[in-house]
């Protein structure tokens, strides 16, 4: 029997890395039109409330996971502006 | 002060409404090529594994927060199909 740490492990793994894909999709295609901007901007900054939250909670896992998805989101975020100024430049 | 639970609950208000932008934008565009059909799926299966740990740990927060999360990406990913077999038949 599977504990519930261990669906904690492999849930907060797949929602962690789920967001590489998309950094090399967006990378390849040079374009991110369809992927809405409001949603990364409260999506990251929910983000840095998980990052205070775990350093004062001292929950360390937390802290790995929601580092590494706010900088795989800050990326996609970055790509979408870029590729959007070369756009319209 | 504010205590880091205070800190949790805004961030997983954040990080599960965040998702709402993009399915009005999905469903105003009729498109979403731009996002990785890879991440929806990856994101999609952690989110389940969320809702089991919180389900076994009787964590009602997490299970709350990933259960809008899920409806709200399952959303992204059936809208994202649909105009995608639209378009190609």
């Amino acid at each position: 029997m599977l504990t519930a740490d261990t669906f904690g492990y492999i849930a907060a793994g797949l929602t962690t890395f789920a967001f590489l894909p998309q950094v090399i999709k967006t990378w390849r295609s040079k374009k991110a039109e369809d992927v809405s901007i409001v949603m990364l901007m409260l999506f990251i900054s929910g983000l840095i409330f998980w990052i205070i939250y775990a350093i004062q909670a001292q929950a360390y896992p937390v802290l790995i996971a929601n580092t590494i998805t706010l900088i795989l989101n800050t990326t996609i975020l970055s790509l979408k502006l870029i590729y959007q100024k070369e756009k319209t430049s």
